[in-house]
């Protein structure tokens, strides 16, 4: 059996899940294309993940409990599980990031820790 | 308590681990600009985490267990823990990639069965 999966995300898709394309057990990931003007239709939050939030291009704003952060190209952010979100893209620009959904306090140990050489 | 961390990564940082910078508990997450002609000077695999590739922009190869992968903008992987792995930039183009560590089977529920609108 391979020991990866590998797929190639259409730059101009408005989301692409890559959990059951690439047979992903330890996170979701999502790449998203909004046009500028546009918002996430729904606030919501989660029962067991954090959210890494990556802004890849463009710009635009996340509401978090109400409070509105500006986002740009090269910001991330964790948004913690029981936070009530909301993405939208600029009035004038559209944005494009990745989100990283893994459940809170799974992760036992990291590079040096888990990665052996 | 804020419900959230957020970070600003320079585009041109060699290599941004946002870990700690985040706080991050269920996923490590990387950000790694590689000059054209460049390797990672090692080849390593993982004891428990899968390791979640994707490529932001330019070109490369990842070599797995001695099979070589080409790379380009918008591929992404997993690569299974045990998998050993080498990445590098083309001899001609350098290349941006992200890369997430979450551990294998950690992931109970994401999307509908975890989000809450």
């Amino acid at each position: 059996m391979s020991n990866y999966t590998k797929t190639t995300v259409l730059s101009e898709a408005s989301r692409t899940e890559l959990h059951d394309v690439l047979n992903l057990t330890g996170a979701e990931v999502s790449i998203n294309n909004m046009p500028a003007g546009t918002a996430v239709p729904f606030v919501h939050y989660h029962k067991h993940n954090e959210e890494i939030y990556g802004i890849i291009s463009g710009k635009g704003t996340i509401t978090l409990d109400g409070e509105t952060i500006e986002l740009n190209a090269g910001d991330w952010l964790r948004v913690a599980p029981e936070a009530k979100r909301q993405i939208a893209a600029a009035a004038d620009s559209p944005i494009s990031f990745i989100c990283i959904q893994a459940k809170a306090g799974s992760l036992e140990g990291f590079s040096m820790t888990d990665g052996v050489v």
